[in-house]
């Protein structure tokens, strides 16, 4: 063995991960990270570049040999800080916000730290148990009943975003339903959803080979609050069985993408349920909001569906991405998506006594996202959660006050969470078309200033403006100034236009 | 107005970001990660605790109130650090490992901090344009042709595993075949590869609706070096094709995950090519070797496949999760994936001048991930990352030497890269159950020490023991003390067993 020994040197390799030189270089990106948070005010919410600003300031071709770590921090902050929209600004109040925390970042970093690729249990035992740990306190949080958790036939499991959740759980359906109708059967089963469903159902359906032709859209009415009406749902459930078609999963909204509409869970699922259909609920946004016993009259039936998903990233300062799902029964699951091959066979997997969260998901790895979550749950507790939750709501009725005292404008749909969805409302006399290019213009306007970031929809064929509060750093005082911009737009287009009811 | 803005007071609501909060605390999270990685040698490899270790020490529910940041950092050491699986261990030498470093912790930082949501350009135009720069760079750096590049009709693209990078382009694929022979007819798609694909190829095709029946595994063989034979590929095209399916996906590997086995990519492409097929390469582990001259042979004939996947999370030292891919050309991908809700319309997406990455992946929001590896490519330049996968190749072939000068033990698969397959072979009079047995045991004993962490795998009916070089941290010493420990092995099992062949 001698010759082969001696052929061992000392270390003299390149060393990606010496610990002093990561001490020394994170230290000094906390401190570029913590004035960023302090600054943030300063940059404009909306980045005001153009296409390709950045591709036409950075070479061609990698580096060859290395650059210092100076280097590329003064070119984040010539190059990339402009072209970020920076969504952790107070004044962000665009789609929904993405919402952030301290303790949050500090879980991020410890799970990158670790960086375990956690696709069964014995690849990171702490990650799978603490995962379902978080998930069962999460669904504690939320009232879910128990065959929700780990204690009961079901449990929780964190995906990357809410299209994952909702095309594992209708894969899980579909095979469910194909054993009955027969493998060859797939352009038979049908979907449901309101017409106010994110847009991405529709992507995750046909990925799941769900004929285009079978995807239900079912419509919503501005009078009915765009939720989904379990009249409807029968009729289109009614008409799909009489000519021969399986349905095979209902989509379900708490808080839709546009307006945060809640679908009625219980006269829903007890539709879907006399067709033996997965029921899924897409919480996505407000579901965070039922830690809150006000809100939770929004899960009422829930415990007639087979899933909920709801993301943290949203509005429980968890970072991206971190989508929950939860399933009464994790069965169908595991048998549409388990995989067993030799080189992950361990004792424990076998001995059926873990979980392997690899049969849950998509993907073979996954990282510890579950740290970010035990640490925001312990270092905010429950009470400060809701706290957080009412305050964001609190400043949204703030807002739709402010609207309200103006008579230009008008709230087009009633606000039920942190989201206000309003518009200029000039004289009847000018038309749809007009109000929306007024609309639009004042909306290009306040997002040119940098100073907020609003975004808009349309339903039931009205343009809307869309307020959502919720950045983590937004405080009263944002959502005032916010307003009186706004305001000033309005006034703006008023000297232009002379269009508007200025009778305040 | 008077009467609402008087309502608005200064804040008092609990804040989750208060910058010199997170400073403070960031700077104390990076001390301990620092202190982890000096000393993550005292820590057993793979975690020694029984299931349910951690639920029975952690409470039921979360706390109602805040706990202090030294408290939640205690529980860390005391109950997480146990239960980890340490993949950054230098004693790592199981599946393939997941690299590290520390511009690639200082780009996920950074990351983390933006917390932006880039599903298209304008939400975060620096987001979509650095990885358009960094997935270019990465395509030169692998000599890609243009086509693969933003330059050409391509591009690159980080998706999170490999899984989503083989199901997007499989939908793109099938999605243009179904238009050919009806959306009807996808029962009649059948998709290819060897028996050594990972096994979430299969699963993958199971989620895009392919036929159970329709997913072909050629078997290889140990005698062709486990490759994917053209001649077998074209066997079973012209029998399904006699048969009247249509071919539509072929998945090559570039580095299998038994064996690291390579598919020829230039005549099985052309077999693919002659019947219409979508060509991917998945090479996820050794497809990063590909950035030296040496190993870039194995990329021969890239140029008649539509997609290359690659996982720098595996050997180019950005942790988890982030997994290239590219594509000749983009218009299937976007075709198959894109969505237009009203909610994210915006003037740039419109005039067709910018790139919508929610259009090139499954779910809507994504993070900004090239951060981390733009940090890499400039922190070491092109040479360094060469030096590096080099010096992982020199110590597994020092394994590979130490192995061979056992007669004990045999190379079973000859090594390409950083992987070792070997198992201990006793006398051919002992039959290959009895040395499965031996070769477990050894296994076995070698992890429970908690010293070293080796997997295993099975191929051509082989147990086969597989030492994967390539955690960060892993020096010759490393390497050296492992065959030590598993040349003890092997001396104890022959002490009790006396069935090794000991003329060495």
């Amino acid at each position: 063995m001698g010759r082969i020994e001696s052929n061992v040197s000392q270390n003299s390799h390149f060393n990606p991960l010496n610990p002093e030189e990561f001490r020394k270089q994170a230290h000094e990106m906390v401190d570029f990270i913590a004035d960023y948070f302090q600054n943030i005010e300063s940059y404009p919410v909306l980045s005001q570049v153009q296409p390709g600003y950045l591709r036409a300031n950075l070479p061609e071709n990698p580096p060859d040999r290395p650059e210092p770590f100076e280097t590329i921090m003064k070119d984040v902050q010539k190059h990339i800080v402009p072209g970020m929209t920076h969504w952790l600004s107070p004044n962000f109040f665009a789609f929904f916000p993405s919402t952030v925390s301290t303790a949050g970042f500090l879980g991020e970093m410890l799970c990158t730290c670790f960086n375990s690729v956690g696709f069964n249990w014995l690849a990171s035992p702490a990650a799978t148990e603490l995962e379902m740990t978080v998930m069962d306190w999460l669904a504690g949080m939320l009232k879910l009943p128990e065959s929700f958790t780990f204690q009961g036939s079901g449990g929780g499991v964190i995906q990357n975003t809410t299209s994952e959740a909702i095309l594992v759980t209708l894969i899980a359906a579909r095979d469910k339903a194909l054993t009955v109708v027969g493998a060859d059967n797939v352009n038979k089963l049908v979907v449901y959803a309101s017409d106010q469903t994110h847009s991405m159902f529709a992507k995750v359906c046909k990925i799941a080979g769900i004929s285009v032709r079978n995807i239900r859209s079912i419509p919503t009415t501005l009078a009915g609050g765009f939720s989904l009406s379990p009249f409807e749902l029968r009729t289109a459930v009614e008409a799909d069985v009489a000519a021969g078609l399986v349905p095979v999963y209902l989509c379900l909204n708490l808080g839709t993408t546009s307006t945060t509409a809640v679908d009625p869970i219980e006269p829903l699922a007890r539709v879907a349920k006399e067709h033996g259909m997965w029921v899924h609920v897409d919480a996505a946004y407000a579901g965070s909001a039922c830690i809150c016993p006000e809100f939770r009259n929004h899960l009422n039936g829930i415990e007639r569906v087979d899933s909920l998903s709801l993301s943290p990233h949203k509005w429980l300062l968890s970072f991206l991405d971190c989508s929950c799902l939860w399933v009464q029964n994790s069965n169908a699951l595991i048998k549409a998506l388990s995989t067993n091959p030799e080189y992950l066979r361990n004792k424990q997997s076998e001995s059926d006594s873990v979980v392997d969260f690899k049969d849950w998901q998509i993907g073979t790895g996954r990282r510890f996202k579950s740290l970010r979550l035990w640490f925001i749950l312990r270092s905010y507790g429950v009470v400060n959660l809701q706290a957080h939750i009412r305050s964001d709501v609190r400043m949204a009725k703030m807002f739709e006050e402010f609207v309200r005292s103006d008579p230009r404008f008008e709230i087009v749909v009633p606000r039920q969470f942190g989201l206000v969805c309003f518009r200029l409302n000039p004289d009847e006399n000018y038309g749809s078309d007009y109000t929306e290019m007024l609309n639009r213009k004042l909306l290009d306007w306040v997002n040119s200033t940098g100073r907020v970031y609003m975004t808009h929809t349309k339903v039931g064929g009205v343009y809307v403006l869309r307020f959502a509060v919720g950045a983590t750093l937004t405080d009263e005082r944002h959502v005032v100034a916010a307003w009186k911009l706004i305001k000033e737009g309005a006034d703006a287009l008023c000297d232009q236009l002379i269009c508007l009811n200025t009778n305040y």
